[in-house]
């Protein structure tokens, strides 16, 4: 990687040296100011998620501090909020989130300090007690450290492996980020308890009787000091922490570099479960991102935003269609923002729903809302939505309820990487009995398809990517006989293109040529007649998306179910993950452009 | 419905009557009796779940005795235990989970009383949540109950939904049925937090003072005895079920009819959102259920034991395995016996781990035994790992990590119906980069397959189908240069069968003939070689599972992704829900029969 142009001291860890383990107080608060620096400018200059990083950086050079990590195993949960521990174990941040520079998520392909992949939420208590397993039944010794936000731990994944075992492994430590923020705001029972333990009197009290006893330098005093947290544990014993099997330490100021090496290094002596409630600042040292956390969770580029987007028309859409429809409701899970929600939310808070990081909850809370007589609208990322396949297929579909998905970041996602990508989107639901799936080739079309869908009474899934996509003008509206759109005739082969990027690149591959190229904005059901009329003629489906499963495999198997042999060449992505690069970059990667398309259609005109 | 031959008091709603609602205690008793006597015979004849039926009877009693079904919304959490709720609601059970009666679980499809759907577990509360904010938006006025058993309510969704809100819906009941078991013996902490209640000794006192100090027929004290209810939620006011929004009230006895309709009586006058905490023994009424629960938890027609079956099969193979290699752990969800693990539970204990009815942290926390080098084998029914398909996404493919996942009731599943069919994951399963996908024909041939997928050192899926299969004998071990292996050689068409089930029908359907038969023992990846060298010939692919996206669309776009054209013909089953019989009559329904298949190789030839 190339030298960052900073004149501040690196932060890098690579740099860094071993001797950093012995600075002093005021040597690791610079560190830490140096550290937010950094990030402040990998984000600045890369996108990726500021608000939640800079809230982090003591938590985590205290760890580092106190721990021995890699022997040690730290694994984060989401793994949004790690970039100060990439820069410590040595990955400069200046091509954060770009092809071939670190990934904005933990990976162990990236490096032996990411003890586990994260980029979903609640997973880091499940693989924590898993490597706890690995490592007693392997009779090994190191220690095993989970970092977990407050908006993850209402995760359902995680309260199941916070709640599974009362007897939680030993030299195990959790540490709650509690920075009292979810991506959008938050109501949840969950954070009330937690913040209720923050405020708890007596022991405010304590500490402060503590403060004003005995001096610092006291022995005695700094021996209580030490003991204060179990004390407050203790206060809090009817917490469900402790129910559950943990010593419950805390709440420490997650700010305050000295107290946290000191909790730690105490932790650190213990063998016990430990869960360690740490209070931090979203966005700390960072006005703006303090201000306003939830703008600066997650950023483009340059904070970039997007006004010809998917996110952008599906907002505006649903804003107009819910003026007409009052049992039209929106429903999200901690992506209000994300998916183009923030103006409904304001407008009809009533029919707004956001379930926080609990995409199960979210798709058969929608489902029980359209058994009552509501339509529900539930707006999702692809790669969230992975966490719902079975709610979809049991709540929803199996009942035939007429629940929309409105599924963004459908198809290459860019710079957030392999844990986002939006791939396995159709080939997981369009197996799914009675689900009919959808993806516009335009802002525009999305208009046209969610009536068309809405008519349907049924389920149904839009999908469409993230980013600003051309407007490709429509030729024919959709309709139960006018499923596909042919966008430009021809007399060569037929491209059938499925999503909107797929689309533009088709019409540009087959521009001034005699190649048909049709919009496929249907993927279930396909159209059957178009299908069925143009049997004879040399086909070629492209999509931006795996083979496996995906539209290609659609028609092939429609012809095969009939028996019917036919020139047809499927052509989309060969079945591996996808790192982070831009969207452009990754469709290069995968063969996906415009140029190998028409390479391909030489070879068959 | 046919006439069922009892002499007893008709159980059935439809015979009862509207004068029921009238009954004494005694009558009522006489009623739970009748009940509890249908509920045995419908069970020893059909099969099904016997212990958590026989201890609901009183509590679904109760509610309707006091509550206005369907006006007022009863939704069960997996609905195994709402066969009292079909009988009073009018539904016979002489024909029970057999093809036209009723389905073993609730179904709104089958009466407007099954509010919503079940068969997985923890959809209830977010399900109640969403009926709830229908009714509100609607301005309708009936109560929504939910009905959700101990185990259930340690799954994330149901947890998801408890914590989502601090904000409860009004007219809005959630019964916790707690008979202190889960389908397996569990440990959790949940669990604990629930029993600690039951015993909580100042309500204890309480109680007994009331009963002591005033008369049953006292005014004052029938409104104390009213009033205690609350004093025990208040007494238990640190419980998190207060902290997230309800109303605790409980526990009462679960089978004290009278008990339990007045409580109800009071909760129905009241709006707050309402946990009720009812203690219930499972198995109620059946000595044989009441000792060994987990035993009667579900069973088949006649009390049946599978001897020849794939999961007896797999149990003996894990202990074997395990034997030799002392890295290998097995991992289930709730399911010991039915995936065959018990035996294995009992000789391995340290290395035996159930995660209770959470599918997401038993796929995660394979991932980090694995990722802590442990070689952990997850098995699972198929229906369920749908639950978890992030997790095998998201944790165990993108980090290549050595899992097993032993998938078990993949296809038709017979009497547990449209909710438990496992037809879904070859679809969604194969296009999961990096996941080998493998369905061996028979039990001996797991062995093989489990030791071949092991040697990969990468995430692999066996999947299976329950009951017994007959052995069809090994012509070639599975190996790299050997993935599919000829059955039965010939010159006609080539039937590529992927399945055991399918395996064998197709073995039946080209006895005598000069049909070739393959044992497709691979879906991910296909034997490349194999189809390479067959490409000219005609090409029939058969599976008993949904031609979207399964084996044969795998076949389909294999030759498509190559502009191969050829004679291919796609057989399986359309994509629509499957509903109870058993699973022979399931494959007669969809077409999926040795006959079937002979008669389309007939038209080929």
């Amino acid at each position: 990687m190339e030298t960052r142009p900073t004149g501040r001291r690196d932060a890098c860890g690579a740099a860094l040296g071993a001797d950093w383990k012995t600075y002093g107080q005021k040597q690791l608060e610079e560190l830490a100011a140096d550290i937010r620096a950094e990030l402040l400018d990998a984000v600045k200059n890369n996108g990726g998620h500021l608000s939640a990083n800079l809230g982090a950086v003591e938590l985590i050079l205290a760890l580092y501090r106190v721990f021995d990590f890699p022997h040690d195993k730290l694994i984060f949960d989401v793994g949004h909020q790690s970039y100060t521990h990439k820069l410590i174990s040595g990955r400069a941040l200046a091509e954060l989130r770009e092809k071939g520079g670190p990934s904005g998520f933990p990976d162990p392909a990236e490096s032996e300090y990411d003890a586990f992949i994260a980029g979903h939420s609640g997973t880091s208590v499940a693989a924590g007690i898993g490597l706890c397993a690995a490592r007693d039944l392997r009779g090994e010794n190191h220690k095993v450290v989970c970092f977990i936000g407050d908006a993850s731990m209402g995760n359902g994944e995680a309260l199941e492996a916070i709640f599974a075992s009362e007897k939680k492994p030993e030299n195990f430590l959790v540490v709650l980020n509690d920075n009292g923020m979810s991506i959008s705001k938050n109501n949840s029972a969950l954070y009330r308890s937690i913040s209720k333990l923050t405020a708890k009197r007596r022991y405010r009290d304590f500490n402060s009787f503590l403060g004003k006893t005995f001096k610092e330098t006291s022995a005695f005093g700094r021996r209580l000091r030490r003991f204060k947290y179990t004390v407050k544990g203790w206060l809090n014993k009817n917490d469900f922490f402790e129910r559950c099997g943990f010593k419950y330490i805390g709440p420490v100021n997650g700010h305050d570099l000295h107290e946290l090496v000191g909790v730690l290094s105490n932790i650190r002596r213990m063998n016990e479960p430990v869960l360690l409630h740490a209070v931090t600042v979203k966005g700390k040292g960072y006005g703006a991102a303090e201000d306003d956390p939830a703008r600066f969770h997650g950023v483009g580029r340059n904070f970039c935003g997007g006004e010809h987007t998917f996110s952008a028309a599906l907002g505006k859409l649903l804003c107009a269609r819910a003026e007409q429809d009052k049992t039209l409701v929106a429903v999200t899970a901690a992506m209000a923002e994300g998916v183009g929600l923030s103006a409904f939310a304001e407008r009809f808070p009533s029919r707004f729903f956001d379930a926080g990081i609990c995409e199960e909850y979210a798709v058969t809370m929608a489902a029980g809302m359209a058994a009552g007589g509501l339509s529900p609208v539930v707006c999702i990322y692809s790669t969230f939505l992975q966490r719902a396949f079975d709610q979809v297929v049991h709540d929803v579909c199996l009942q035939n309820l007429p629940v929309i998905f409105c599924v963004d970041r459908a198809g290459l996602v860019g710079a957030d990487g392999k844990t986002h990508q939006g791939l396995l989107d159709v080939p997981a639901m369009r197996a799914v009995p009675g689900l009919s799936v959808f993806a516009p080739k335009d802002a525009e079309e999305l208009g046209d398809v969610f009536d068309y869908a809405r008519s349907l009474r049924a389920p149904a899934l839009i999908r469409y990517p993230n980013g600003t996509v051309p407007a490709l003008g429509c030729r024919r509206k959709i309709a139960a006989d006018a499923l596909w759109e042919v966008l430009q005739e021809g007399s060569g082969p037929v491209v059938l293109a499925c999503g909107a990027r797929a689309v533009a690149r088709a019409l540009e591959a087959a521009a001034g040529t005699s190649v048909a190229v049709v919009n496929c904005r249907t993927v279930c059901p396909l159209d059957e007649a178009f299908l069925a009329a143009n049997a004879h003629r040399t086909l070629v489906t492209f999509e931006e998306g795996y083979i496996a499963g995906g539209f290609g495999s659609a028609v092939a198997e429609y012809f095969a179910a009939r028996s019917q042999p036919v020139r047809l060449t499927v052509f989309g992505a060969p079945g591996r993950p996808v790192a982070h690069a831009t969207a452009a970059e990754q469709a290069e990667e995968l063969g996906l452009t415009a140029e190998r398309l028409a390479a391909l259609l030489g070879t068959l005109a």
